[in-house]
């Protein structure tokens, strides 16, 4: 019998893979199936994850400079750890290179790496360097820390409960979407350059996101503790459902609840998309979704990074989308799928 | 200018690209150069390391079963963590998946990585699952612990110490030479089914290595505190070579000290080979080598998982293999080398 791959996707085969996981050391406060790991190191706790990037499915070096791959690739992993309330501390960074990459080439992507680790205080403390017969393949963990059970996980989402995003949505994939037009075209008519410098937002959201990391510590600060938390590396919707599936819980958010910046208005009418689809199944936004207790609306409402987006419900009332028009549609996962 | 990543190798590529890393934070006890890091958790020690496998580079799936690819990948890792004399306890994993491998391929590949964390006592927390364009890549992460200060470095090795070695080495290239020659009459030869029974000793050595928990474990249970260690994954030469370049010592070992299984002497007599070049530039014996005071002689030579190899030198008299007819050579790194 054979089962294909693509049929789970991936979060079916992370399931199925993991199904009789059973964890033997008492210290394993969370495994498999959130952001990150949490495990005990005798009363403090260490935060785990890790994230991996392959050439021609995460990343295109046609328009990807290597600079910003390496900075990307610690960011991604520092947005999970900042997805659990916690501190990323360490990274470790792993390489696999064809024999077309120059050692001036990795020099490049290292100081990308070196300067998401300056930024965020993290130190890079060691890897793995091999080759590979075809594309580049990186794979990094990041470690963190947090105070005793001070870390949010997925699954405490509770019915009125209110639903956070962070920053605006739906800019990566248009990004993207732009690039890939502009490759396109230059690969046609290689003597047509393309002019970004218009478009330096949306390009900067794919190729150099950055963690909230201010959003989790000002939440810190101000002594709010998010009931649950993920990052949004898949798009709103499939982050969601993730909360919602978790928690056992349904929600209601609300299309004109949803933050997009202008220039990704004005770029998903160039492209004839909705630009809800595209931050509902869009992915690589690398915002915060979270959600509160009511009772912290009106500290969070004065904080400009921040919008309130919908609520939580009972699990019986599913997951629905209320339109600008008032309609209701159920939430479905057409997050991005890398087996798709 | 471009520099070829060949012309530096594995090791001088990760000594160019983390020339300039700093670490900031105060908890960094340990970073890149050794078998693992090592972090300070408030008071206890955590050590971290990282592999990376790739097809085509690091095994071949022609000879490899899954299942003990999925276990081989979890070892290797414990072994740079009991290199340390730390206990691992948990480890993440990493795949980038092709379309041609089937759920119930990665289920095989699994049960082997399961297989190895409930025998050593490990927990897998995490991972990531993607896909890729062309081969398979694992990416493993293990963390252990360690007692404060009792981890052991590659860097503490004193002139006079004794040089010591587990198990027998070489067995691991042997049984990769047979399944070379085997895959080639298969090739060539599609009705001619290979018979391996016979070498179950040298294919098991390649394809299912273990770590050297028992011999770490009895240091520890005897108070030998070795004054350097390191897993032999590349090869005696080059791991000794890394001991002493990072004490700043020099060292003598006897060819006829060297320890090798009667299997893998009869072996490298039908390739023509020497054992010796086999033990000290063949690689993934997965031993531990490491060095004691003359002190603890009495008790090592009582333990028959031990060799005592050679000793420690001061470093001007470099780095020397006293030949079976009392020749004297100078060893040189020609460790595996994925760049090569």
């Amino acid at each position: 019998m054979r089962t294909e791959v693509a049929s789970l996707g991936e979060f079916g085969l992370i399931d199925h893979l993991t199904r009789n996981n059973e964890t033997l050391n008492a210290g394993t406060l969370l495994s498999v199936g959130d952001d990150a790991a949490v495990i005990d190191q005798f009363g403090r706790q260490c935060v785990i994850s890790t994230d991996m990037l392959v050439e021609g499915i995460h990343f295109d070096l046609a328009y990807t400079p290597l600079k910003h791959l390496g900075y990307k690739s610690v960011v991604v992993n520092l947005s999970d750890i900042y997805a659990m309330m916690a501190v990323p501390t360490h990274i470790t960074v792993s390489i696999a290179v064809s024999n077309r990459m120059s050692v001036e080439a990795l020099d490049e992507f290292y100081e990308g790496v070196y300067a998401a680790c300056e930024r965020y205080g993290v130190d890079l403390i060691g890897g793995d360097t091999t080759s590979s017969r075809s594309g580049f393949v990186v794979s990094v963990t990041a470690i963190g820390e947090v105070a005793p059970d001070k870390f949010v996980t997925r699954s405490g989402a509770k019915p009125n409960d209110l639903i956070c995003v962070t920053g605006d949505l739906g800019g990566a994939y248009l990004g993207l979407q732009l690039l890939e037009r502009e490759k396109k075209i230059f690969m046609d008519h290689p003597d047509v350059q393309p002019d970004l410098q218009q478009q330096a937002y949306l390009v900067g959201r794919l190729l150099k996101p950055e963690p909230r990391s201010d959003v989790a510590a000002w939440l810190d600060e101000q002594g709010i503790m998010p009931t649950s938390m993920i990052d949004i590396s898949d798009g709103l919707s499939s982050e969601l459902l993730h909360i919602c599936n978790k928690s056992e819980v349904g929600c209601v958010i609300y299309e004109d609840k949803i933050p997009a910046h202008n220039d990704t208005r004005a770029m998903a009418m160039q492209f004839g998309l909705s630009v809800t689809t595209c931050a509902l199944s869009g992915g690589e936004d690398y915002e915060l979704l979270f959600t509160i207790s009511q009772d912290e609306y009106e500290k969070v409402k004065e904080n400009p990074h921040i919008s309130v987006v919908g609520h939580i419900t009972i699990a019986d009332k599913g997951k629905q989308l209320i339109t600008k028009s008032g309609n209701q549609h159920p939430l479905t996962a057409q997050g991005w799928n890398s087996f798709a």
